[in-house]
C-alpha cells in the first residue's frame, strides 16, 4: 500500500485513488482474466510444479521488461496490428510511442541475449515466466493479457540435435506433474519436422511449399476430399502430387514406424532424410521416458512458415477444441547482431490458456482460498498478545497462521475459520491450550511447540477432473 | 517460444522477430532495470521469502491485471502525470487512449475489492507482488518498472486498530528472513500517526496541518534553525507554536517513553491521546517480538496528508540516503461504493528499491547463476541416453541435472561445469559411475539411486553484506 518509493516526501509522489464518488461496482475488462483468490491458489500451484520442473532440468530463471521498442516488436518493417503502445500520458501529443508491450516471450528473449551475450555462458538454457499482452478483438479463448512459461537454448555457434528431443521432454515432464499432482488433463504432444515436409514436397517437386501447407492445414476443418480439390484447382498439383502430400499428413504414429510409412511413399530426397531421422530420434526417446504423450504428426503446419527444424504443438486431452497448450520448435537464427547467429529452440507454455477451459467448467478447485491452516482464537483483547504468541510458535514451524481478527464468543470464531475453510482452530495458551479440528468436531489438548496438522492439512490442495476420473 | 496461442493456423498471429537486420548490440532502456541470471537468483530467493512469510501469516495471494481505466489511475479529476497510456497501435488515430499501467497496487487492490465483494470473505488479508510503472523521467534511484510486494488487511465495515500493530509485524519478520538467510542489511521501521500529529497541533491552535508538516519535512535536510525559520515567517505560528512543533519532531523513541516525553510539552487533546495509544501499542508490541527495527518517530510526515491514521515507512540500515523501501498506512476508506466503505491498512516493500543498491555495489551475490547442482558428463552420442537416465534418477530425488551438451574430452566437459560454477561433475552410468566435486577435485563411486549433494550445495545460495561484516 502506498510506496516504497522515494524519500521522505510530504506531497508523495502517487497517491492511491480513493474511490468515494462511485456509485457501481466496477465491471471486468474482457480479456483481461483475473483471479478468484482460489483460483489464484490454482495458478500458483501450477506455476510452481513449471518452476520447479525447468530448475530441476538446469534451466535459468530470467524475467525481461513489459515493454520492448516499437521496431524491435516489428517484422519485416510491418509492425503487428496487436501490439499495444506504451506513451507517457502527457507526452507531447505529436510525439510518436516509441515502446509496446510485448506480446510474447521469444522477441525479449532474443533481444537479452543479444544484449548480454557478452556475459551469458552458451548454450544458455533459460526459463521465462511472464505476462504478455495482445490488443486483440477479445472473443472466447482470446486473451489481452494472459501468462507464459517459456523454455529456451541458445547457442551462439551451432545448436545440437539432441536439445530438439531434450525440449519436449522437460515440457512432458512438467505437464506430467500437472496431471499427476493436481489432477489437470494429460496431454498429447504433436511433432513435426518443416526439413522432413519441404524435403518431401521438394522430392515431389512442389516448389510453393507454404501455399500447399495452407491448404494441407485445413484437413481436420473441411476433410481430406475439400483439401484434394484445393490442392488440384488452387495449387495446380498434379492427381500423383496430391495424393503423396495427403498421404503424408494422414501418417501420424507414437514411434519411429512412421519413418516406414513414410519410405512407403517412394519420395526421395536429402532433406526428408535429414528430417526423419532428426524426427524419429524426438519420437523414439519421448515413448521411452514420457510413453504416450507424444506423436509424430506430419500434418501438423502450424510455424512451418518460420521455424526451421522441429515443431511442437500440444493439446489438453478431452479440450481438443481449446487448441495448443504447449507451442514451439527449432530456429536456426533466434537471433543475430550480424557477426554472430545464434540458433535456438524452445516451447512456450500457455498457462493462461490451459487453465481457463478447467475454470470456465469449474473443474479446478482448490481446497481453501488461503494459507491459513490455523486460526488462534481469542479470548478478549488482553489475551491477544497471548494469541500472538502461540501463532509464532506454529508459524516459526511452517504452519500458516491467522489469530482471529475478533474476541467475539466461539462459536463465532470457528464460523469464521468455517467460511474460509481454515481446518483448525486453536484455543487458549499452554499448557491448557487445545486444537479442534473443525470438520470433524474432534478437540485434543495441544502444544504449540509439537503440534502439526494432517499434512495434507498443512498447504491448500489442489482437485482436478483427473482426479475424479481418471483418464 | 512461438505460441500457446491460437488453434493449429499456418499464419501464426505473432511471429518472433529475427533480428537478422541488427548490426549493433540492443542497449538496456533507462529505468527499466533487467537483471542478469545471477541476479535474478537474488531476486527470486528474496521474493520466496516474503511469500512464505505472507502465506505463513494467512494472507492470500491475488494478482491484478496491468492495466486499470485510465480515469481509476485519476485523483480528484487530475490525471497523475506519471501514468503510462496503452492503446492499440492501429487504434482509430482520434481515439483517446482509455487504458493505463498501474503505478502502485493499491489503486488495483482498492477496485478488485469493490469488484469481489460479493465473493470475499472480511476481513480480507492479502498480498499481492507484482511490477509497476511510472513514467518518470529516468534518474538514480527512480524507476519506470519496478516490483512491489504489498500487504493489506481490508474490512467492510470498521477495521479493528490490532491491525496496525499487525501490519508492521508482518512486515518486519519479512525483512527480517532476508537479513537472517540471505545477508541483507537490516531495517529501521518509523512510524508516526496521524491523528497524533492533527491532535497535537490541534491543541496548539494550528490549523494548516499540512503546511506545518510540509516545513517540518525538511528537518534532516535543512537543520532545525532554518524549520523554525520557515515555520515563523511562512506559516505566521508563534515562538511558542514553532517551539512545541520542533519539540514534537525531535521525540523518537523505540519503545512507549515517547508518550511521556509528549505529555512533558503540556498539549492536550483527544486526537492526540487516540494517537498516542495506536503508537505505543505498535511501538511496545514490535518491541517484543522484533526487537530493534522499529521506533515511533515523530517528525515523520510522508504521507499524513492522505493516510488517515498510522503512517509506516522504512530504511535499510546503512543505505539511509536511498530512502524507505517498505511504506504504509492506514485508510479509514481505501474504497467506498458508495454504500459500503472498506478502511485497509497495509505496507508496500519496494522489492527493486531494496535489491538496487546492493546490486550496484557489487554487495549481492549468488553462488551460481544455474540451479544445476549436478552435470551429467557424455562419453559419446552413444551414451547419451545412459547419461539422461542418471540426470532423470538424480532429478526424481530433487536434484536438480544438467546433461553435458556435447561429448568433449572430460576436461572440458569440467570446463562447462567450472564456468557456470556447477559443484558436481557425474561420469558413467551405474554400477560404474563415480561424482567428481570439481572444486576440491574429489572424485567417488556414487550410485544416482542414493548419492545427494552436500545440502548446502543444492541449490544457489545467496550472500548479501550482512553476511560479511555483522551488524
Amino acid at each position: 500500500m502506498g510506496g516504497g518509493g522515494g524519500a521522505a516526501e510530504i506531497l508523495p509522489r502517487t497517491r492511491p485513488a480513493l474511490d468515494s464518488t462511485l456509485v457501481s461496482r466496477p465491471r471486468p475488462l474482457s480479456g483481461f482474466p483475473e483471479y478468484t483468490p482460489e483460483q489464484r491458489v490454482v495458478e500458483q500451484h501450477v506455476l510452481d510444479r513449471l518452476r520447479e520442473t525447468f530448475e530441476l532440468h538446469g534451466f535459468a530463471s530470467i524475467e525481461t521488461r513489459a515493454v520492448e521498442p516499437l521496431d524491435r516488436l516489428a517484422k519485416q518493417g510491418e509492425i503487428d496490428k496487436e501490439v499495444y503502445a506504451v506513451q507517457r500520458l502527457h507526452a507531447d501529443p505529436d510525439a510518436k510511442a516509441e515502446l509496446g508491450l510485448h506480446f510474447d516471450l521469444t522477441v525479449p528473449f532474443a533481444r537479452y541475449v543479444l544484449e548480454n551475450s557478452h556475459q551469458l555462458a552458451f548454450p544458455f538454457r533459460r526459463y521465462q515466466i511472464q505476462k504478455v499482452w495482445r490488443g486483440e478483438r477479445p472473443q472466447e479463448g482470446r486473451f489481452r493479457e494472459f501468462t507464459q512459461a517459456d523454455i529456451d537454448i541458445v547457442d551462439n555457434t551451432t545448436l545440437a540435435a539432441h536439445h530438439d528431443v531434450e525440449l519436449p521432454l522437460v515440457t512432458l515432464h512438467a505437464l506430467e506433474r500437472l496431471y499427476a499432482d493436481l489432477g489437470l488433463p494429460p496431454v498429447l504432444m504433436r511433432v513435426n519436422n518443416r526439413r522432413l515436409v519441404q524435403g518431401f514436397y521438394a522430392g515431389l517437386d512442389i516448389t510453393d511449399t507454404a501455399a500447399v501447407l495452407r491448404q494441407v492445414d485445413k484437413l481436420d476443418k473441411i476433410g481430406r476430399d475439400k483439401v484434394a480439390e484445393l490442392l488440384t484447382e488452387q495449387q495446380g498439383l498434379t492427381p500423383t502430387q496430391t495424393r503423396a502430400c495427403l498421404e503424408l499428413a494422414e501418417i501420424s504414429t507414437g514411434d519411429g514406424s512412421f519413418v516406414e510409412r513414410v519410405r512407403a511413399l517412394k519420395v526421395s530426397d536429402p532433406e526428408l532424410d535429414a528430417g526423419l531421422e532428426l524426427l524419429a530420434a524426438v519420437v523414439e526417446t519421448a515413448r521411452r521416458h514420457v510413453p504416450g504423450r507424444l506423436v509424430a504428426d506430419l500434418k501438423i503446419a502450424r510455424g512451418l512458415d518460420y521455424y526451421t527444424g522441429t515443431v511442437y504443438e500440444t493439446e489438453l486431452v478431452g479440450f481438443e477444441g481449446w487448441g495448443s497448450v504447449a507451442s514451439g520448435g527449432r530456429y536456426d537464427s533466434l537471433a543475430s547482431d550480424g557477426k554472430t547467429t545464434y540458433p535456438g529452440v524452445g516451447l512456450s507454455i500457455g498457462v493462461t490458456r490451459l487453465l481457463a477451459p478447467l475454470f470456465a467448467g469449474g473443474l479446478l478447485t482448490a481446497s481453501r482460498a488461503v494459507p491459513t491452516a490455523v486460526l488462534v482464537a481469542v479470548d478478549d483483547e488482553e489475551s491477544r498478545e497471548a494469541a500472538i504468541a502461540v501463532a509464532e510458535q506454529l508459524r516459526g514451524r511452517g504452519i500458516a497462521t491467522e489469530v482471529a481478527p475478533k474476541a467475539d464468543k466461539y462459536g463465532k470464531q470457528i464460523r469464521y475459520a468455517d467460511r474460509r475453510r481454515i481446518p483448525y482452530v486453536w484455543f487458549g495458551a499452554p499448557p491448557h491450550s487445545e486444537v479442534k479440528d473443525i470438520r470433524t468436531g474432534e478437540q485434543l489438548p495441544a502444544d504449540p511447540a509439537r503440534w502439526g496438522p494432517d499434512p495434507a492439512d498443512l498447504r491448500p490442495a489442489v482437485r482436478g477432473p483427473a482426479d475424479q476420473q481418471p483418464v
